[in-house]
């Protein structure tokens, strides 16, 4: 813990398959104009839909529906958005859905108040929010960005192929979220294992950065033993109701701020997935995993004595008589055995990524300077190759 | 993660060497009127009084002192600092020092604005206090109790001879926290030492209990992972900054509530320690560093799984071809070599417990039933003795 930092995070959380009864509690502290932000309609199958209308309505909410929020938000749908919640007066932006539905209520939530452009404003220019902004609320009904819990929000510049994330600040993160794991069970595979390896991501962003010994890094490990070990289980039966609320309250914890306290942080995963994202559209999780085990592969002997603890604490390897880098390199390799295992998509030509992108999405990338080792522009060509 | 739970924490925390520069930040929020809270006055001796006085003073607050309150805060005690806060119309209650000051502090706030006695309503009626408190603040000085980020609130009352702790929850919880760990360098090796036990006893009491496979579990045993590391290291340099920042860390984590979530809880070795504190006055963290391993090989057999997880994940025994309780009953073995060596109380006798307080004792003690046995007062007194 050697930096000096400010942890605080106002957000109510009510977990459980009880925990949407508690919106009875939290609905009456806020104004009668209620937004209703929801995705592609999936909740109007699952029966979300009618139950949280129920709800507004026994608590006399004037709601109009922000439906279609697609899975990476874009700046057009944003200024819709914007439209709908000035028009409406907005009291209240109640985001129903996961990460991208979340991310995208934050984005409206800063900007209601606010003239010009968000994006040049908050996502290219990096403004920092007024306080004027409009209280966001969330049911969750998809696991892995841990939006419910924190700041952020990516949105994506389809014109000019850019998605870029932000961290509005403590006042932006929701005031209240709703957290039943049943909510996740309909989700199809695909995007229940984009999720978990999202979580995971989250994670080891995090904690491949710094030298210290730091409370963090254990944090950590704990929270990717818990999410490896449920997600096997939910991998294989996914109406487990243990494993999925597992899955649910680790992904709210690792990105939340807490395991990130008092260290340096890489983030270099989420640049170059990013970038991909953007020029293919393709689901987010996935485009993380694509390009990890390259990356760290890459990264590895920059910051081995962490890969090596790595592979000791997290996937249980026996170090006897093994060199650092062999024991840090059978991590690496256990690691791509349960991503196997979990199903994700390990070569981003799956994900639509052809060749003749590499370089547009090379340009795309952020470099950061927070991980074990700072990328020259021709490594991050290298390593989307090898992500291919 | 099996039960439904709320989790929301409100304090503000501000962690550093440069912490209490953010005193600038907090102050402006509350009225002129400030009660500062604070022990036997060994922050006169280190300088943080000053330096709190000259920060409150170019905040231009109104302040009056409540200085001597003890380790163990009495009933009496609170009587009278309610009436200073009464009469200096208090708008912020400022505790500096450790858990007993801010505990102490956290009882007047829920006091002040209501009549009768303290001790009838909230400790012994266990009345959850109304909404009308004075907010707390604190600067800590101790580690180990987790007050600075929790309602918890433990009093004496010495007339009765009971020791009694109360959640009042979270509008009770310090508004703000200054965690700068140079300020815990001049404590004495024994408090340093009693704190560090009594947050892993902390950690124990949520970790033991519950059957199922819960995030908590896994987050708990990266803490103590972190703690055991930084103790170690600490007791031998209390200068070592990275050290004693983790353990302050671990502490407020160990007892802010989010790894006690979705699980049972046990508990009672709080209950057996409070009780030889009531009779003896002695140091909190060394009365459950006396009762823990008497009571932990009381229970071991009724919850072996987790002491052989306990064993395994913490201690790193190796369990092969070894019994689950040959391996459960060596990850005690080497917490009691660990206790040894990081120098803590291990007979109650060495805290001035005697053959004759132990009937009075084991009547103190509330008998839980969350943990892995539900003793039997006989079961108390029996435990009680092996910690002579």
């Amino acid at each position: 813990m050697l930096g000096n930092f400010k942890y605080e995070n106002p957000t109510a959380l009510y977990f459980g398959n009880k925990a949407m009864d508690y919106l009875h509690r939290e609905l009456p502290k806020y104004g009668k104009n209620v937004v209703l932000i929801y995705g592609g309609g999936s909740i109007k199958k699952n029966g979300i839909y009618n139950r949280v209308m129920e709800i507004l309505k026994e608590n006399d909410k004037n709601v109009v529906e922000d439906a279609g929020v697609m899975p990476n938000p874009t700046l057009d749908k944003v200024l819709e958005g914007r439209e709908i919640a000035r028009n409406h007066k907005a009291d209240l932006l109640l985001a129903v859905g996961g990460g991208s539905v979340i991310d995208y209520a934050k984005a409206i939530s800063v900007s209601v108040h606010t003239e010009g452009d968000p994006w040049e404003k908050f996502f290219a220019g990096r403004e920092k929010p007024s306080e004027n902004i409009v209280p966001v609320g969330c049911v969750l009904t998809m696991v892995g960005t841990g939006s419910e819990m924190n700041s952020n929000s990516v949105i994506t510049n389809t014109a000019q192929k850019r998605k870029v994330g932000r961290n509005f600040g403590e006042q932006v993160c929701p005031r209240f979220a709703v957290l039943n794991p049943e909510y996740t069970y309909t989700l199809p595979q695909y995007q229940m294992v984009a999720g978990i390896f999202d979580i995971m991501s989250h994670i080891l962003e995090q904690y491949f950065s710094g030298e210290d010994d730091n409370t963090s890094d254990y944090l950590s490990e704990g929270l990717l033993r818990s999410l490896i070990h449920a997600s096997r289980i939910a991998v294989k039966n996914p109406t487990d109701y243990e494993s999925r609320s597992n899955i649910m309250w680790a992904a709210t914890w690792a990105l939340n701020s807490l395991i990130g306290k008092g260290k340096s942080q890489d983030w270099m995963v989420h640049m170059l997935g990013q970038s991909v994202g953007a020029f293919t559209d393709a689901t987010h999780g996935m485009t993380l995993a694509a390009v990890s085990l390259p990356y760290y592969r890459h990264i590895m002997s920059a910051g081995l004595a962490k890969f090596k603890r790595y592979a000791e604490n997290v996937w249980d390897v026996d170090g006897t008589g093994k060199s650092d880098e062999e024991i840090a390199s059978e991590g690496l390799q256990r690691m791509e055995a349960y991503m196997k295992e979990i199903g994700v998509v390990l070569h981003a030509a799956e994900l639509g990524m052809t060749e003749d992108m590499v370089e547009g999405i090379a340009e795309g990338v952020s470099i950061l300077k927070g991980g074990y080792k700072e990328l020259t522009r021709q490594e991050v060509i290298d390593i989307l190759k090898q992500s291919m």
